[in-house]
């Protein structure tokens, strides 16, 4: 395990940084790309044609966020099939474990995978430079809510409640296979790793500690994720 | 069966031109939401990333034109939801005829169906008013191809012999079902059978007859599609 206890990273120099926004490009447009499948395939068997319309829609929304992620590594020198090689696989392990026993059970698998997924890219993109940042975001707005696949999940709780029993109970544990994948994908990418250290780093400097912050790296992140798993969830009223 | 030997069709008023219009948005839009599914669910599992890249970005051209053509009937004052909903079910018997038995027919299905049903529309639009016409391929490229899909069949049919006669076979199946819309279509839509006696006359009028043209309109449709679909097939170097 990659840990670390990084306060005295001295930031980002141009070379180090570049690496690790390309990585960093390079695992958010693949799990963009793993959103498509979930969110696509969620499209193909949904129960009405506006569900199947709006589950196509978000698909195609992960599909432009992933090409802007992939022009801006182009911008850096590295084509789009090189960026994503390195993550090729990664999500293996994790739909091994969660395989959906219904339609709705699929739906939160991509909403609580793809949210992970996004929320760890946001977190780690606070390690690099400020200019690196304004790319980023204007690659791919960062904060964009993909809000179509919570609303019919929201919608599908409110109306059943022993589906939405069901539901938190599966949401908690794709949450826990989602992160899992933290400590695999920091130890096997230094370039996360070190991208992850100046994250912390500057969080902290900017004040945005919480209790219980004094471990390593993988639980720092852990507790970020995990908060923001507990909004997500809260906002589909799902038991987190 | 809805047979009509069309020659007498005085041409769109703009009220009758409107209604053929949008139902053609709707019909196109609709199969462009299938064709989607089809190379979209075919990304998710792809043998490598590059052809699972290849087809989500296929699906998401395909995604893409269904834009233009909702956007288009909103125009006409049409909302999305009531545009594709008469069509809505059209496409169940095709898909429970047309299971695949592994990858490749999957995705020669996504090309077949898809094909049929874009030469459909195309054939369909030569009944609108020439301005109709113009908004339609402004709104989607009307002869655009979507290369990705036929490439990754030409290049495992050249590299596989057994696969690809195979693939020949599975591709007159797919047709077969597919051409077997057109009747139910045309005695179903009545705007759509209008449509496709004034693109009748009109093609005729541009000296565009071929050998036997003197059946009914369904069995005209038939011999361009058939046409057509040979010309596709043997792009890919699959026997039709």
């Amino acid at each position: 395990m990659n840990e670390r206890h990084g306060t005295a990273d001295p930031g980002p120099t141009t070379g180090e940084g570049g690496a690790g926004l390309v990585a960093l490009a390079g695992l958010a447009a693949y799990t963009e790309l793993a959103a498509f499948g979930l969110l696509a395939s969620r499209s193909v068997d949904a129960p009405d044609l506006g569900t199947r319309q709006a589950l196509a829609t978000a698909a195609g929304r992960a599909l432009h966020r992933q090409r802007g992620l992939l022009d801006l590594a182009a911008v850096h020198g590295v084509e789009p099939a090189s960026v994503m090689a390195p993550f090729d696989g990664v999500l293996a392990d994790f739909d091994a474990r969660t395989t959906p026993g219904n339609w709705h059970e699929g739906l939160l698998k991509g909403v609580v995978g793809h949210g992970v997924a996004e929320d760890f890219c946001r977190l780690l993109a606070a390690g690099l430079a400020q200019d690196q940042v304004d790319a980023l975001r204007s690659a791919v707005a960062l904060d964009a809510e993909v809000p179509d696949a919570s609303e019919v999940l929201t919608a599908a709780a409110a109306a059943d409640a022993v589906l939405a029993s069901r539901l938190g109970l599966w949401g908690r544990r794709v949450v826990g296979e989602a992160l899992g994948l933290v400590p695999t994908l920091l130890t096997a990418h230094p370039e996360l790793s070190a991208l992850a250290a100046r994250a912390r780093a500057a969080v902290e400097r900017d004040g945005g500690a919480l209790p219980g912050d004094d471990g390593g790296l993988q639980s720092w992140f852990m507790a970020r994720l995990t908060a923001e798993h507990t909004r997500r969830m809260d906002r589909m009223h799902l038991a987190a």
